[in-house]
């Protein structure tokens, strides 16, 4: 039982890492590394464009040499849950403020989510399905990302006046 | 005595995914769920303004929906430190990056600070007080969240005269 | 063998909220606070200038009083990853947002990286080496911190036509 439980807190960490790794791997275009992030038969969806979607690794590597578009970027990951579904599967949800620099120093930021399906694969674990989700973005931010649902207020409901609360 | 500190790392994890789901419930207004994250008689002071505070889940629930005065919200959690006082009773402090967007499409950013209390009822840890602290806003911001405290520089202290360092 | 997995779990939890306590000392300017969770022989780097750099924490704090040219700062910790290279020993890559600002209300943001060596001494888990990484900067900030290396796209490689993907 208690063991049981060490190897779930030992497959959090794991996983953790795993979802940084993604972020070091883009921010420095290390596309290959990248690439053994994700199972060989993956799914990534990122917006609804097909442009913006990859199945299996390979596809996805070479997709996300778009990233080279931008002269700088920098993905800060935080607000992770994981639930495992099995030994050697597990759901995970996470935010991610990814920051993107142009040539021209113009630049581009995206508060964003991703919600992702892992697979422990030959003892690691590896993303299976990543979606993203785009909480919000900046005026230089221009990605067809999938946008968050979020609840609309109760009919009738009236905006405080003020600025202050 | 190592069962019991299993234990209190399963504890970090839940306390720290029921800050990350507030972050989630407040982004997609779902302030049902929200408020169960809370206790009953929680208590809650975003700033000094009455409006800011609340007691009781209920309270702040109804309080919270001064939020959908933003079309969009992002709130990204991080810097979790948790200390424990008791097998139920714990403390915690988290930073988080709020960025909120009206819709006119302008946007104001917090950098602030939860101090929370946390309990544990019925088996299931929730926030029993939270006090929310600014360390700095962009110009956008207006609310008046409480400002954290800074020490001041030694008398005759000289600021360096450039800004490369 | 779970006893020691057990351990490790503890050492990256404490590692991470020294990382946390870092940004909470520098927040408020609390330096002889901050110089606790440096090794007395650390050495840190934040760019090649010599005014960046400084060997043993109390060097360190008092090169760290530059830090009151700013009015305020928040610095948020994410994208935390350790390995451990003995009981005593460890390594750790973090990703920082760290935001400025000036008296005049100017301000100045970094997306950076902490590259740290910890060890520890006396039962207490402290920051042996830093060494700072630039990811990227927006037009505010002007501190010459040592630039992220990032992979260059192929030859012939064609930027996609459009800001969409």
């Amino acid at each position: 039982m208690s063991d049981s439980r060490l190897q779930e807190v030992l497959d959090r960490q794991e996983i953790n890492e795993l979802m940084a790794h993604y972020c070091a791997a883009l921010d420095t275009m290390d596309l290959s590394r990248l690439g053994r992030l994700f199972t060989p038969d993956c799914t990534v969806a990122y917006g609804p464009d097909p442009r913006l979607q990859a199945c299996g690794n390979a596809e996805l590597t070479r997709s996300l040499e778009r990233m080279w578009r931008w002269s700088r970027t920098s993905h800060h990951l935080s607000n992770v849950c994981i639930e495992f579904e099995g030994a050697d599967d597990a759901r995970a949800s996470s935010y991610v403020l990814a920051w993107h620099e142009r040539a021209d120093g113009s630049t581009a930021t995206i508060y964003g989510q991703y919600r992702d399906v892992l697979r422990r694969q030959d003892g690691v674990w590896r993303i299976h399905d990543r979606r993203m989700l785009m909480n919000g973005c900046d005026a230089g931010f221009k990605v067809d990302i999938f946008p968050l649902t979020r609840n609309a207020p109760p009919a009738g409901w009236i905006a405080p006046d003020i600025d202050k609360v």
